[in-house]
């Protein structure tokens, strides 16, 4: 089916892996079937990284095999070669690199320079392309570090043509802290575009920490972008404090997108039932915003009139 | 101080009418002056509807006569022409009415008819016309009824320009149960200005049920609008469930605005107080993004790095 927008589901990466609670393989595969029911077509449903330092994803091997027979795309998360290898064994074809595009960030989140990420990424990418293995590859931090604030596009311009000279496909503009605004996203797309990316290589990585995610979704949205990523119920993206919200929650950019009449290919209803499996699952209420309104109360109309506004 | 966008800060009395605590008059007034030293320069403080049906602003009277002193200029709502009187007689200078786009809403909320309503703004704003107090006219629904769904524009265009020959000096365009879009909001606005009501007559009185407040922000603001709603930490707005939002929160908005470089002569720090303030007399945690994110751990940096993303 054609979509005009395509959503790229994170919840059972990016957002488990910073749940304090560890879903069985059983949970995560039960989460991606609803959501491929629901008709998302890409998944990223597990990273490659050590088991020590990511409990919560060290099932990658069986939910790669699990998820191989759902209609979605599947892609993992592969943080240097060790992991890549691990990823080809296991039978997956689609991947995700990460790199910040500030220094501090890189060295905090990958424990390397950027410049040591962009020789890992060489071999990573480089056996990607020999095995014929699609490659997004996210770029952190470009509208903000936690530790150096204001993030030059330089760097973002500079990784974004290293990375697609080196075979990714897509490169996946993070805002990892959640303080880009809708100008600057205009910004840096418009930047890239004058160094020959377009939007049509790009996917926007939104966190709503701060409530922005839709309005830099929208602005990306206008700027051509058509990829965005987004995690059910609005888990993961590291949020700063218990019930704050991180990632965009994918049941938000459906129904801001298919109420402006664009579509995305999936359900809402779909996505409601994926995300009320998965907050029994976690055993939490979950962030996102059209969860709580609708899975809440379990209707659509308001619950009383009030006088005003 | 020159600023480029106006808040209208509604917590008071939209935030408060839909609390199941009522707070005391000292505590209104201790909000009151809290968001008042932030730098929010207009208040809806209170509403002069029956007491029977709205406790939780019995005490208007004494709300008024408390936020007289305030540098902020405060406004109250009025129902009807005997709600009037009564915040004449109070000593009110600036009041709100309120009308739905919709029939049907109109009579669940108001219990009149468009046309009754409209006979009995007639009595309200002569009578603010005569006293020379300034009105804020309301238009709820314009982007869609619980009842109805989608509201035709032409109601709004209709009800808009009645208001202000009237003598409305702002309309107000309430999208009472969050359901506008941006392309939807920018088309309102569009259509307005073609029967010759500019964007420095309207205001923005978004909700964020499903996530969408800021982003229709943004698209009234493109359009020209510089006067918006919000509510302290999201309070109110009649959210469909326990935990949802409804109110835009005031924290979102000039954290959105602060971040693009737009002046709204509002302090967040000072918000952020304010909003501590508010959440403690209500014993709950309040809805607004910012307000999570930053008051939920105290910190304005992240509590961990995660790989990825």
């Amino acid at each position: 089916m054609a979509v005009d927008v395509h959503i790229f589901e994170v919840a059972l990466r990016d957002g488990l892996q910073n749940e304090p609670v560890s879903l069985s393989t059983a949970g995560k595969l039960a989460v991606a079937r609803a959501l491929d029911a629901a008709g998302v077509a890409d998944l990223e449903v597990t990273s490659f990284v050590r088991p020590d330092r990511v409990p919560q994803l060290a099932d990658a091997d069986a939910v790669v095999e699990g998820t191989q027979r759902l209609t979605a795309r599947s892609w993992v998360l592969v943080p240097n070669a060790v992991g890549m290898e691990k990823a080809v064994a296991a039978g997956a074809r689609r991947v995700c690199t990460v790199v910040s595009a500030s220094e501090t960030h890189n060295l905090k989140n990958i424990n390397r320079s950027v410049r040591d990420s962009l020789a890992e990424l060489r071999k990573v990418i480089g056996l990607a392309v020999d095995e014929g293995i699609a490659v997004r590859a996210y770029v952190s931090t470009v509208f903000g570090c936690p530790y150096e604030g204001r993030v030059p596009v330089e760097r973002t311009l500079d990784l974004a043509c290293r990375l697609l000279d080196l075979g990714a496909q897509r490169i996946v503009l993070g805002d990892t802290i959640g303080t880009g605004t809708p100008d600057q996203v205009a910004e840096v797309i418009a930047e890239l575009g004058e160094v020959g990316i377009g939007p049509e290589r790009l996917a926007l990585h939104a966190h709503d920490t701060f409530g922005t995610a839709l309005v830099n979704v929208y602005a990306a949205w206008r700027a051509g972008v058509t990829h965005f990523d987004a995690s059910l119920g609005g888990i993961g993206g590291c949020p700063y404090a218990p019930g704050a919200s991180g990632n965009l929650a994918t049941e938000d950019l459906v129904h801001l997108f298919e109420g402006m009449g664009v579509s995305t290919g999936v359900s809402l209803d779909g996505l409601l039932e994926a995300g009320r499996l998965l907050g029994d699952l976690l055993g939490r209420p979950l962030p996102g915003r059209v969860h709580r309104a609708l899975i809440g109360c379990g209707c659509v109309a308001p619950r009383r009139a009030s006088i005003g506004g």
